[in-house]
């Protein structure tokens, strides 16, 4: 195909020429920006512009023999995609800048996570690493990626073994523990809990924090019910909880949408989410902004940054021994757990 | 930095002669697999996979003088991310595969969309094209981009001459009119309409649309409200149109989360929503989708395949005079425009 562009002439000695800089400072000022004084930055950079100078990242890369890219999968067959997703892929693509690499996206409309996908992205070489996500019990994605020697990091653990592979995860267990707490401190008498079903390890982690919660503040223990994540179903499952609490009482729920149920349920009941029933989510999802609820927000720039971290430092033969990470999520009070709402808010 | 993973010194020539094809349909196998035969294009595929022959992106890059990949601005400053721009992302994660590219995203903490983040991915040659998304009056980005001759796409049209560059984009009105139509076939008397304020395009068209619809089929027309993109806002709303209504009426929204607050607003008067009154959204999110809400959804696979056509015919010179498209939504009904709602379902 033609290049439609004219072509440039203009060197990188050019450039280091007529700012007055090393050969290395203009690569620094274009790849590693954060490397070089701000005062240079913009000087190399204003001389970059004025001689319309363009560095060959596909030079660059054949001479390192890498993409200089970390790819990563997207969710092409969910019914409904994760709220998580769209902020964690643009917290990868902030960091990645600053890791002077770029991000890659691929899909398939077969399954996810698909296996293949990973291997196709190999051989064409488009990538040097990957970051994972949705990791899951049986996983074949570190196995193969370990064998075939390609770096990754993965936004959740390793299921099979997770003393192995270098992952970083959210403290779900902390983040409930930490919304009791909350309505502990703001003046909730019990808590009760709404999860998922028994058997998934996100879910169970979310429950024995709130479990250990009512243990060491000074709240009693509620009901724990449990619904999956659909609302109608969260509904029915909170009008039983609701059923055995009474107004001045709160619910710590495992995901956002569990507590838009309890939220709905309460409102049902007349009871006003914050003033009479404590309501708290889990994710930092768009239903809890949109809905009011106080949630558990999953620090994902920290996530993306940690990760991508890792990649580099493996990339560059100067990782430490493969580990685990647990982030802690931070709580974002909102309307559902204020005891006295203010007037004109809902 | 180090290249980790052994090198391999099988070329095109081993995999073309070990397949018993030719140079050309080997790359045409890695590179644009529609082209070749399935039979042919598997056994190439496994020739690819026995030899571990990996192509090196680097290498034809470097040839072409392409980066064989379309950019993509992540919007990295909303307070809450757009329901669409996910999919509408994977959708041209997907659509790529099928051009022989990749997309890259990028994204800035100062501003979105913002001009710079595109001239930096040209100068550091990331890319050959750009899609791009949340175009409005006086955005910089067209004319940018064509005094440079960089080839690019708009999902939306270029508002300040829509006649300019090749865009993509919904037709609000031809959905609303798809609302009203849907409504009176399934029996709503009287059909209202909420908006937003007057003065946004796509708004106005929506509501167009509605004007259009009510003439034309067999219902009355209703008050029309507005209320800006908030569900607070959208349920005070809300409550003025339903005092002019009665059960059997409906309203056409202009997005989903105006459609929940009609339906929160009508859920506290005890209307049941379907039954008692006719409710839609627009943008197929996932707002719509958990509350049971009957909206339009965006065509975005179509949008995304559209769009990287054009580019990949602007890039090959055999690109047809610059214009916009109009595609239609498709209407996706739910429970809240159900007149007998079935058991079990809410």
């Amino acid at each position: 195909m033609p290049n439609t562009r004219p072509a440039t002439r203009t060197t990188i000695m050019d450039v280091a020429r007529v700012a007055g800089v090393s050969r290395q400072t203009v690569s620094n000022a274009i790849n590693s920006p954060e490397r070089v004084r701000p005062e240079t930055l913009s000087k190399v950079l204003q001389v970059v512009e004025d001689l319309h100078y363009r560095p060959s990242s596909a030079a660059r890369t054949l001479r390192h023999q890498r993409a200089g890219a970390v790819g990563t999968e997207l969710n092409a067959v969910a019914a409904q995609p994760s709220d998580i997703a769209l902020p964690f892929l643009t917290a990868l693509t902030l960091s990645a800048t600053r890791h002077a690499c770029h991000m890659v996206p691929f899909a398939s409309k077969e399954a996810f996570p698909l296996l293949s996908g990973y291997q196709d992205m190999v051989r064409r070489r488009l990538v040097d690493a990957f970051v994972l996500t949705d990791t899951h019990p049986g996983d074949p994605r570190p196995a193969w990626l370990e064998e075939a020697g390609i770096p990754y990091a993965s936004f959740g653990r390793i299921y099979d073994d997770p003393t192995r592979g270098y992952w970083a995860d959210v403290d779900g267990a902390a983040g409930t523990k930490m919304a009791v707490a909350h309505l502990a401190e703001t003046g909730y008498r019990t808590v009760g809990f709404l999860g998922w079903p028994a058997g998934s390890a996100v879910g169970d982690d979310r429950r024995a924090g709130w479990a250990q919660g009512v243990e060491e503040h000074d709240v009693a223990a509620g009901p724990a019910g449990s619904a999956p994540q659909s609302l109608p179903e969260a509904v029915r499952a909170a009008e039983a909880l609701l059923d055995e609490l009474s107004p001045g009482d709160a619910v710590v729920c495992a995901s956002d949408v569990l507590a838009l149920g309890v939220q709905q349920a309460a409102l049902g009941r007349g009871w006003r989410p914050g003033a009479d029933i404590g309501i708290t989510g889990f994710d930092g999802s768009p239903v809890a902004q949109l809905h009011g609820l106080t949630t558990l927000t999953q620090p994902l720039n920290e996530i993306a940054e940690h990760l991508l971290t890792v990649v580099h430092d493996q990339l560059a033969g100067s990782a430490d021994a493969a580990q685990g990470t647990l982030l802690l999520p931070t709580l974002d009070a909102n309307n559902s757990t204020v005891i006295t709402p203010k007037k004109g808010t809902s």
